[in-house]
């Protein structure tokens, strides 16, 4: 599993406020933090400033996390100008947030992925806006899997996002998701499977508990990407929970040593 | 999702002393408790008495269990004849736990099974043991889906249990459960599946992640009835979640019930 963590995202207001001070002790609390709690890598996204000072604020904060982390940095915008700032001061191998099917944005993003050799994060959206029916998604994901193969993307380096919908308004296309991960997965071994496990619960109260159910509902179909609160402690465990159980951990190896580091104590 | 109490049940303490004592009172607050907490039937179980008093315990434990509570109950014995005592003094329509492919289990547990127009937890095994791969485990289901029905058992009545094993002992086998719930509830729709979830966990620490984690991919697929420990306030939610996320909470109606309930505050 790899578990990029959430927390460096302007949508949140106290790193919204802090990019705006250009306060990068505070953002590099959050960064260490988040590694300390067991990060694989740490998601980047400054999507609330305007987009012609989006470069520079990558760039920055880009450059202030790696001075506190050597974890790589998922870099988060659907702006390809500040993906390519954030990129070329990125040390390590980065992870670029996000390609789609969508033409413009598949042609702008695909030549910083190949560049920089990075691993991406696919959506599986195209020019016709997201597939309506799991047979569609099934389509888009499949088409998009095979252009990036095609155009020299390794397919471990491809993390495909089924793009889940809001439970309260497409109560059937949960399921969807799931089973467009299952089919995908036996399709292509090797590929990545990531969500944004947040949007299913968009709407409903306490939602925390539906993204921890979709999350586990989707590691037993294929997920092995998550972009969480690492220091969230029982979604943590839930994780460590559902690989032990879909024998991705052999001997209960990771399961028992975050025991006893005490991770699982919630 | 039909929750099952599991805490009357004398392989804990404070339950065996209890019985042993005669003390009703005791054994009805759990009763009350987890009626309140949500329980939809009890589970009661004597099986550390001697035998030869396990009839007589069982039938006193449905009269005073019944005396607190209009749940049914789920009269659980390997043994039929205090499967009988249970059931010939409960009130309602009964679950009885359980019944097997083993031929003697299932010529005595049957005559119960139709006398009493029970619901019946079904164990997918044989004489034979327990099903050592993916396809003995659901040519044994198969068969005895088959054989109940055919000796004049609804499908509605028949709670199938795929024997979960334990993930430290057999890690390959918790991927083999899923996948056979899976199978068995696309060839049999309106059959039930019902898992004791805490042997999965048997041997390592902190079980109830590992508990909570199968109960979610259980019911992701296929499960819809839970033996548990329904004052257990992380699973309860996770339950609501997942059958939410499966789409079986039409309006996501049950979910916000139990949120104006303060179930969901955990």
């Amino acid at each position: 599993m790899l578990i990029i963590g959430e927390k460096i995202n302007a949508t949140r207001k106290s790193i919204d406020a802090a990019i705006k001070a250009r306060d990068a002790a505070s953002i590099q609390e959050v960064a260490k933090a988040q590694e300390k709690a067991g990060a694989d890598a740490l998601d980047v996204n400054c999507g609330t400033v305007p987009a012609s000072e989006e470069p520079e604020v990558m760039r920055w904060l880009v450059k202030i996390v790696q001075e506190v982390s050597d974890l790589p940095i998922c870099i988060d915008s659907p702006n390809f100008v500040a993906l390519a700032a954030g990129l070329a001061v990125h040390k390590g191998k980065p992870i670029i947030n996000s390609i789609s099917g969508e033409t413009i944005r598949y042609q702008s993003v695909l030549p910083l992925v190949k560049e920089y050799d990075a691993g991406v994060i696919a959506l599986c959206n195209d020019d016709k806006g997201l597939p309506s029916s799991r047979k569609a998604t099934l389509e888009v994901g499949e088409s998009l899997i095979t252009r990036l193969i095609n155009d020299g993307i390794p397919l471990y380096d491809i993390y495909l996002d089924p793009l889940v919908r809001t439970l309260a308004t497409s109560p059937e296309t949960v399921v969807d998701s799931l089973e467009v991960m299952r089919e995908l997965s036996l399709r292509h071994p090797g590929l990545h499977f990531v969500s944004g496990l947040s949007n299913v619960s968009y709407g409903l109260p306490e939602r925390r508990h539906l993204n921890r159910a979709f999350m586990v509902m989707s590691i037993a179909n294929g997920l092995d990407t998550v972009i969480v609160d690492p220091l969230d402690p029982q979604l943590v465990a839930l994780i460590y929970a559902s690989e032990a159980l879909m024998n991705k951990d052999s001997f209960c190896m990771k399961y028992i040593s975050e025991y006893h580091k005490g991770t699982l104590k919630v």
